[in-house]
């Protein structure tokens, strides 16, 4: 089956081929649309992924099925099987073979939580069992068994280093561009594991006064203390040590050393896990006799 | 002896007098102002308290020693006494008997922190030792013995909590003013023994989507998972359970709750505590014969 894959996030939207091919919007957010938008962006991205007929089939995941986006698609709560997240997946009307994944939600007696496109990713992955950590504004941590997402948590750790980075006090001690000093990375890691967050933050402030640390070592220690807080929490929400990641590769890297700081062992996904996960869910909507 | 107190602040500049007078400059913070702008308003301050032919002595604590400030003072290291702080005091050039007290910081073992003007405080409080927490944009833990600051820390508490309300993806979820909703503070609290900072201020907005939690609710939750974490952390660092509060009434009342909590006993500062502080620091000035 050829398709079409498309992750449609809060900020981004990029979509996938079979052959390789990927086109990505410019200000594709769904923040950035309105729902009638969404039409002729998707005709846009047929044409530029070789489809300008309208054949082949689409899956979309992500936030264009959240209640901002352009139609708001279900969760499936946890324990959440590929079944039922296709059987929850919502036709487009007025579009043939156009589908938006549902979302998952944690199950009525765990600690409220949803994802909405990382669903995709994981079972992109095709591994029935595995602990899974995504990283980005809002980690997820997740945790597949005999091939359902049981459980999972959201962490606000992409969006925590934003806020310290560009609104806080630790502001004028912040680089103009990114650093990379790996030893202050990992000082930031170590740091994280006395779990006292509120007070390892201030502490880069204290050490720019007292210590004279730069602007260079201290981008890189508040981003080993606040990637080191995010292995914490995920090693100490599932008691698990070895996550898969799944992510950019960049970011993919910081949290392989922190984990690794923190004793664990991960290792990294597949690239194309969007795309895999959407032939997958798009299979069952095949057997389910929904493609057409 | 009669004098002026005045705590020189970030954002605020208030002065005390002996008789109970206070006297606040609106903008009066430091970041608003610049070097020329201090000797105007120092007598100001001294014609709305009585004092317009400059008899008082005046003890300034606070940011006005910054390097941002008026005239840098210096850090006392822990362990520090009244006695050092006074002798480490700048007599300001030009004005008779204005004196800006020196701050303190952690010793060369201990992890970096600054304090500058809760030192003051603390001292005012007039207990040789006690467990205080100085509850704000910063807050304080600290700990003294036999009249000494042996340690303390700073925890990015209140400025955390406006950052998630103002700037991060909670905001949606916020009410425009303030709320006060005692049991979802305390239900913040109770999530916050969790130690899962990052995911537990996540779920704020995984439950308002979910359960639909109303903003006034999550405002408050939001305040308690803070504050409780702030409470966790300080209790972590110090091993001690019973502090002393310093600091505006409103948010002390929430800290006591917090603290109950958490299975620790607060008691609340008198209110004159940057008054009584300054007193101290000035007689010891007085006996270092530097107030003439």
């Amino acid at each position: 089956m050829r398709f079409i894959a498309i992750d449609w996030g809060t900020t981004n939207c990029r979509a996938y081929a079979l052959d390789g091919g990927t086109h990505s919007i410019p200000d594709g957010g769904i923040l950035s649309l309105s729902r009638d938008d969404y039409p002729p962006i998707l005709q846009h991205i047929r044409e530029s992924l070789g489809d300008p007929q309208a054949h082949l089939p689409i899956l979309i995941s992500g936030m264009a099925g959240s209640n901002r986006g352009w139609i708001e698609a279900p969760y499936v709560p946890c324990p959440a099987s590929v079944a039922q997240i296709a059987a929850a997946a919502i036709a487009v009307p007025g579009q043939r073979n156009v589908f938006i994944a549902s979302g998952v939600r944690s199950a009525p007696d765990q600690a409220a939580d949803v994802m909405r496109g990382e669903e995709t990713q994981i079972f992109g992955h095709a591994q029935a069992t595995g602990f899974f950590c995504l990283p980005g504004t809002h980690t997820k941590w997740a945790v597949q068994r005999d091939g359902r997402i049981i459980e999972f948590a959201t962490t606000m750790s992409g969006e925590m280093f934003h806020l310290l980075r560009e609104h806080s006090i630790l502001k004028t001690s912040m680089p103009a561009q990114d650093a990379q000093d790996q030893d202050a990375f990992l000082a930031g890691v170590a740091a994280s594991k006395n779990g006292t967050f509120l007070r390892s933050v201030f502490s880069v402030r204290a050490r720019s006064l007292l210590d004279g640390l730069g602007a260079d070592h201290a981008f890189s220690y508040l981003s080993g203390l606040v990637i080191g807080e995010d292995v914490r929490e995920g090693f100490a929400l599932f008691a698990e040590r070895d996550p898969i990641l799944i992510g950019a590769e960049p970011l993919c890297v910081l949290y392989g050393r922190a984990i690794t700081a923190y004793g664990g062992r991960s290792t990294k996904a597949r690239d194309d896990a969007v795309l895999r996960g959407a032939e997958i869910i798009l299979r069952h909507l095949q057997q389910q006799g929904r493609v057409i």
